[in-house]
């Protein structure tokens, strides 16, 4: 196995965790971390290391009552998510405006493009437009494989299933247009250095 | 009642805030619009006029407890502010990255520093040294003032503060070392225009 380092970390993760969240959420899961406990830890490693700030935005909630008693924290007693209007992670890296999507499936031949919706769509053509790096990482959980493909691709698979094309982009697509991203033990998924390889 | 989209029982709040919080809020507030609503009308602006993809981000929730109802939106039942670990706004301008916290204060005179936090200070430090445009906004709400500073500024007053200084930046100091921002209709409050003047 060539990852870098990790894979007994990995191992004895799976063993401590299997039990706890059983064989349906896939082999990654088992180890206990999400995707985006993953990219968490791979965000703080970046910003301790110097290496880049980009954090996940929190997730959008809309408060309709909040309770304020005496003496103590003010309680949200209802709320509702909302759908994100932008894309999750966000921030800075050599000066440049970074931001990005993560999602998973548990497809293991193709990506579903239902796993966007317009709003984030429309946001990465925006951020394109005025010069920002966009991209999407994308898990496949079958077999834990993840790859960062450029916004650029993401877009075109997009007009492609509006003009009534395939409602997916194929593996071999992500394969071919995007970038495989080994998983490793710190950080753990190393987007930044595949970043290096398209900016100029 | 539109929730859990719930848009219009927002505007119904502020109808009611009005009234509840009176003049002391300010001439700003009784024209029913706060800082963070302008800021939020400025950038959708500018998104609209292809100017910048700046957005604010959710404020940040510790969710507790949330009831799943058989056949309707999630609900959340219990949860909890949490402090923010980065400032409020973000994103892209001319391929920048752009970064900036917005304050008001009904002080006439100063800017109390206890506005902030430590970890705004200390992200807004990572920001300018991974090459981040980053600034905040300040409101004078007696006379309804609005300054831009930008950040290098701002964390020299908060060094002198933690060097045993005064705990406040004078009105003076702001006037001398950042921008003043003379309120518009469209947009409201031109932030990006002071930007030209210190990027490249």
């Amino acid at each position: 196995m060539n990852y870098p380092n990790g894979k007994k970390f990995i191992k004895q993760e799976q063993k401590k965790n299997l039990s706890i969240y059983g064989k349906d959420r896939g082999i990654y899961s088992n180890r206990g971390m999400t995707l985006e406990e993953d990219l968490n830890e791979t965000n703080q490693y970046y910003r301790e290391k110097n290496i880049a700030v980009i954090h996940k935005k929190p997730t959008p909630i809309q408060i309709v009552h909040v309770d304020y008693p005496k003496r103590s924290a003010a309680v949200i007693k209802e709320a509702y998510f909302k759908q994100a209007s932008t894309t999750d992670y966000n921030g800075v890296y050599k000066g440049r405006y970074i931001d990005f999507e993560a999602k998973e499936t548990k497809n293991s031949t193709s990506f579903p493009l239902k796993n966007f919706h317009d709003h984030q769509i429309f946001h990465m053509e925006q951020v394109l437009k005025h010069g920002g790096i966009c991209f999407v990482i994308i898990r496949f959980s079958i077999n834990d494989e993840i790859y960062l493909l450029e916004a650029k691709h993401l877009l075109s698979y997009w007009d492609r299933m509006k003009n009534g094309g395939r409602k997916s982009i194929t593996k071999e697509e992500i394969k071919q247009n995007g970038y495989f991203i080994p998983i490793g033990y710190q950080p753990r998924i190393d987007y930044i250095k595949i970043i290096d390889n398209f900016i100029g």
